[in-house]
């Protein structure tokens, strides 16, 4: 067969490195830290954007777009934003290249240099809550309920393609309020637009709760987080929601007239989700045969492949196809027939497999004869013969059967791999030796949080919003505990 | 009332800036030369996005993701590619910040020099080909159809909104090709694709050709464009599609193995529209009132505007708009239904009125008890007073025809301003004091284009594709002329 991946056992981190490469996902480029996403992968995003961005425009959003350069000064103008951003960023000093003397070597116009450096954007706060300054004077102007896809550029050292990447796409919404509920408001049912994501289309269960005060967005109030366990037992943050407080309406000076003409500064709130979600969706579902991608999710959700010697067996066949593949669209599912005559069957079953279409159908002289088909399921890697016979509503159900027990799977994972523990000897040894969720008291502060990092590299991926939470002692300090937080280890 | 803007006659160049500033597409921002889309700009972009995505991908295409950094010794590898756009560029040297020995400003960190710098992308055809040489071994792997949407950055020195900025958004397509036949076959598709677009949803006619040397794209052996008038005479280019030979498969080395075992060169194509696509449009049909969208591309179709003095009015006139909302959205037409009681319905008016919503319904108590409404086109500013009964059909049937009366508009100002000119002075004439397409003879050189030009500011936009061609003598030179080109003055 054709292409072959390493084990999850055998290497985890290989193994999925292996899938991004070999189902064609994304690849490395010459430029350090950059990747190309090839168009299978860019596929998927897109599939995720279009869910996002209707979900977006259903709870009232609009998109806009603001400039890929940021002024190097704007990050002094929030002191904790800077702390977290102004690092490790691409700085554009010239705006134009030029030949050397010999008129052979292209070089940079040292004539050419910027007055003030510009920054490709972190992220956009600043130069978004400069722009709203001019939007915003009275209560009538507000809410602003905005969101931008675009590309972010933060220079990591350590990249892993999808995961950390020094350029990724994401979306980042930026809302302005009149009060300080409404902003929590917005905060709030945007973390559960994305747990909704995660949930019912990307087929992930995640964990909802806020960041620690050393964990959160650097120029936020609070931070709330959506977390997913990957198949190594490490969490994987897939999308966060922050309350900004007024800090970026008083680092830019926006003020509103309320209607009792009283002047005040705005209440904020930004959210994001990136690239990063195609490293949790491979993570998430993927098998040592390849990707596994749920059906609402997938660019085609069956493949239909004809096996047959004869010129002439293709053309009954290709009939059928057609007639079934009509059949499917007519319910609204992705279909591709591949009668390319430059592969063997063998080699298109192993490229489905490895790309993640969820159901593969395979048509051959006998099918006809006998009015079947078959039909290999890309989940359970289960094959069955079945009659042409109600076969649109059959592989309608199947699809949905899929997506609900890909998502079922991956919570059982989950749960067999969350711990609640009381003992940090037990604590430590889970760590190393299992990685998973866990459930441990914390007494909520960053001296035993960094500590505990230190000694196990696990970090508070949230701490759960509950009504009534359970106290006890911190497992590190023995220090009274309001609550248990979630620990792991974490991507 | 509200907003005023320059009339066309009054300054052009005013009236633009003012439609784009008032109807809220775009704005200047703190960065040179680069804008904030604003979200009714952005609406109508993502519009038109959505149409031209799905063009491309029933015309085969997929999209992918490339990165936006480029390292600057790619630009060098094709000759004539360089010389075009290796100049005005954003140069990325350095990928860190810290602050300085006060620990008070923030400054580049002089120990992050990259050791080659990177170019902030002007277009993707080096990074593409480098990435497609790993991609194609055999022609098995032909053709590759690519297309990827993205932000672009060329430090342009004059800008203006939408028509030239230093960043902006647009689509490149990068096809890969086995033969000669076929790449030369999709240039020509592409263009064709444009042309549908602008004249069947932009509801702009254009003319479609091939650009002569000086104009063609940088690194093309055949450029091919569309052309569109805008209202004061001038030409905005507006998408173009390019048959790039072997050029770049050479500079990058990329070879493939035909069916025969033969290796040769792989053949290509690129082509792309950005968001002067948005200039093209206000210009195009837009009046002294403010903006004209052609209904396919606007993203509100029709707003319902409620008249009342008391409450109680409002209580049935809302129920009656909401029904006739419902109706129209069965229709699968865009409609708002502004209640808002912060806006008076005057500044309403006025303000769909300049954003360019095709149609405004309003409501008052009368129309409930007449069963009427009152109706008002944006183009022709007519308004009507219409029964309730069937109004979904009526409304349907308008915007159709709104959609064709916008064409038809502007194909006659085409012509009106389209002039077949055989004496210099008259050229010089017509170019200097009315503007227009001229079709005029030309000896072919790039010596009399260049003597032109400088003496008329007018450019060969296009040399037509025609099956017979009409040959004649070169107005400038008097030289023989195989055919008439079209000349303008462009943006």
């Amino acid at each position: 067969m054709a292409k072959e991946i390493t084990s999850r056992q055998e290497n985890y981190s290989q193994w999925y490195n292996d899938i991004v490469n070999k189902a064609d996902l994304a690849e490395n480029s010459p430029v350090r830290g950059c990747m190309v996403i090839k168009p299978h992968g860019y596929s998927i995003w897109e599939k995720m954007q279009g869910v996002l961005d209707r979900m977006f425009k259903d709870t009232g959003h609009t998109n806009a777009y603001f400039p890929l350069f940021i002024p190097k000064s704007f990050f002094s103008k929030e002191a904790s934003h800077v702390e977290g951003f102004a690092k490790e960023c691409a700085v554009v000093t010239h705006y134009r290249l030029t030949t050397d003397e010999d008129g052979k070597e292209i070089i940079v116009d040292k004539n050419a240099r910027l007055d003030e450096e510009l920054i490709v954007r972190p992220t956009s706060e600043t130069i978004i809550w400069h722009t709203y300054k001019g939007w915003i004077q009275s209560y009538r102007d507000l809410p602003i309920l905005v969101n931008q896809w675009a590309n972010i550029v933060r220079w990591e050292m350590r990249t892993r393609l999808f995961l950390r990447t020094a350029e990724f796409l994401w979306q980042e919404g930026h809302t302005a309020h009149a009060t300080k509920e409404e902003a929590l408001e917005e905060t709030r049912r945007m973390i559960d637009v994305y747990a909704d994501f995660a949930e019912n289309w990307m087929a992930m269960p995640v964990l909802k709760g806020t960041k620690t005060d050393a964990e959160r967005f650097a120029g936020a109030i609070q931070t709330y987080t959506i977390e997913a366990l990957m198949q190594d037992g490490k969490a994987l943050q897939s999308g966060t929601s922050h309350f900004l407080g007024q800090n970026f309406a008083k680092a830019f000076d926006v003020k509103f007239t309320d209607q009792s003409g009283t002047l005040d500064y705005v209440w904020a709130t930004s959210w994001g989700v990136s690239t990063r979600l195609m490293g949790a969706l491979i993570m998430a579902h993927s098998d040592d045969n390849g990707l596994v991608v749920p059906p609402k999710l997938a660019p085609t959700q069956v493949v239909i492949v004809p096996i047959y010697k004869k010129d002439a067996q293709l053309d009954e066949i290709s009939a059928k196809a057609h007639e079934i593949k009509d059949q499917l669209q007519q319910k609204g599912i992705t279909v591709k027939y591949d009668d390319r005559d430059t592969q063997t069957p063998g080699w298109k079953f192993s490229e489905y497999e490895m790309k993640g279409v969820p159901l593969r159908l395979a048509i051959g002289p006998r099918d006809i004869q006998n009015a079947t088909l078959e039909i290999a399921r890309r989940d359970t890697l289960e094959k069955e013969i079945i009659s042409q016979e109600g076969v649109a509503d059959h592989i309608e159900q199947l699809l949905a059967d899929i997506q609900k027990g890909i998502y079922e799977k991956a919570l059982r994972f989950r749960e067999e791999n969350t711990y609640y523990v009381d003992d940090y000897e037990e604590f430590k040894q889970i760590m190393s030796e299992k990685g998973g969720f866990v459930w441990a008291h914390w007494d909520g502060t960053e001296e035993t949080e960094l500590k505990i990092k230190e000694e196990t590299k696990a970090t508070i991926r949230l701490v759960p919003v509950e009504e009534n939470p359970e106290p006890g002692k911190c497992i590190y300090s023995g220090k009274p505990s309001k609550q248990r937080v979630v620990f792991a280890r974490a991507y």
